[in-house]
């Protein structure tokens, strides 16, 4: 089992949905990331928070096994986050945005977080991105995330990062936007001609694909009956992925799609249980049992039996 | 085998997308839907044309075993649409809808068409697709389609028609209309409650959903590099899925998910070869061989080992 480093956001957020609202809750990429992949392997945590951050999440984090010696505290208050989300749960609309400490972060990584294996770069500028990434000695694996903000304010240095990553996590608006293409399959091939061998679409409720071995792989979102709160389901989802390839053998030379695609199944299960309920409440208090669980149901529903007509 | 009874639209057709036009191409609900399912079914088309229908397309049908001794020719016009789709291929701008003599269309089933055990009632009016099935002896299966129209003109209707059939075939957005329910999990199972044992919601680039049993599966769309043409769709989709219930085994009784699956993926397969060119022209030259293929593969795509992580 190999450890991963995330390096992310570390949030309050305040989240209105139609089925109720949460105020000053723990979220975050970072977190959301790292309480999912948490359940597969070791995760070490740098991020930044404000002198006002709970002494409960810090301890909430820590008492999963998650490694938080890399959460800097600073002067002043944590970043914090509020948004919205109307009858359709595909998008919040941003209410208010207070980087706080955030703002200023600039990660600098002990010594023994520069010889991880696994890193992901949660959505951050580009150009921070890029300074961790060369902070570390010889990552296996390198996975990033952005958004749309990036893409019209940094694309040169957005293209830099991705010639040194491997897996990219995006979604399907960001994927067309930055690849100029029409549709996800063009998307995806073009971003893999920059780098990344490994893409994958981000499609909210209608799924994910995923781009490896020059060929597109569609898988549907977990079924559910009710979805509380959205947020935090894209960073969960690589928290699932990585976490799941950093425990399931051999990082060096090309993933082979067999386990992409069981990285995938991960992924979305991940995700499915953390928009169960508000903030990183389902994620705090998910099992393995559980994982294992919805991860055979969703295998059983996506398997069809291959018998052709007559 | 089943053989399948049709009735729907016949139409001429003048579409326009990025990659190009057709201009009074053949078309038409009850056309897509034969010219899926008879790769797998003896198929009976019911529907109504004018005298301006060209010959050519009564043997594009007739040549590929349809049989369209139930295609009335009336004095008048066929009934033409055109429309247009943008660069985001979801949904066309109806440009102009002339229903000709389809506007007086009454079909009227002859003494063996009554007796066909699966029937298609594609998109028509809640009240003839009603008539239709009052005419027939005892279908086995019965499955039928909309669209928003008619969930806001004939509610009623349609949810009298809906406590009829066995499959109802409808999209996302007309699921939710019609349910009054926030999302496709609630809706497919506030809809099964109304009659139909099983539901295919549709959701064009983003795949399938069956409500049967009581479970919601997901599939999402076949991965396609290009779609030329988008028209007609959920139509093979339809005839695809019917077409291989009608040829897989038993009619009567409840229908076994593993097989509904298959069916999933065979709709969804001659969906994906139908949108690859302009009009019918991908579905008229489609051989088993290919089908067959593109069935293996994408069960092979969605196919994930159950390996469990460590």
């Amino acid at each position: 089992m190999s450890s991963i480093l995330v390096v992310g956001s570390v949030a309050l957020d305040s989240v209105k949905t139609p089925s109720g609202e949460s105020r000053e809750a723990l979220g975050g990429s970072a977190v959301y990331f790292s309480l999912a992949a948490r359940l597969f392997s070791q995760v070490h945590l740098v991020g930044v928070v404000g002198k006002d951050f709970p002494q409960q999440h810090k301890l909430c984090l820590k008492n999963r096994g998650i490694d938080i010696d890399g959460l800097e505290v600073l002067p002043g208050k944590t970043f914090r986050w509020s948004g919205a989300y109307g009858r359709n749960l595909n998008s919040a609309k941003t209410l208010e945005t207070k980087l706080n400490v955030f703002e200023t972060f600039r990660p600098k990584l002990s010594a023994s977080h520069k010889s991880v294996p696994v890193a992901f770069l949660a959505n951050i500028d580009p150009e921070l991105q890029w300074d961790v990434l060369s902070q570390m000695s010889r990552p296996a694996i390198v996975a990033c995330d952005t958004m749309n903000f990036w893409i019209s304010l940094k694309k040169a240095a957005l293209k830099e990062l991705l010639s040194r990553v491997d897996v990219f996590f995006v979604n399907e608006e960001e994927a067309r936007k930055l690849s100029g293409e029409p549709n996800n399959f063009r998307a995806a091939k073009r971003l893999s001609q920059w780098g990344p061998s490994v893409i994958v679409i981000k499609k909210g409720e209608h799924g994910a694909m995923l781009w490896a071995n020059n060929k597109l792989y569609a898988f549907p979102a977990y079924p559910l009956e009710d979805v509380a709160d959205p947020t935090g389901a894209g960073d969960s989802f690589a928290g699932g992925f990585l976490g799941y390839l950093a425990s399931s053998g051999a990082l060096d030379g090309p993933l082979d799609p067999a386990r992409l695609k069981r990285a995938m199944l991960y992924g979305t299960v991940l995700a499915s249980f953390n928009v169960e309920d508000f903030s990183t409440r389902r994620l705090e208090r998910l099992e393995h049992p559980e994982v294992h669980g919805r991860f055979r149901d969703f295998v059983n529903l996506l398997a069809v039996e291959d018998m052709v007509a007559a």
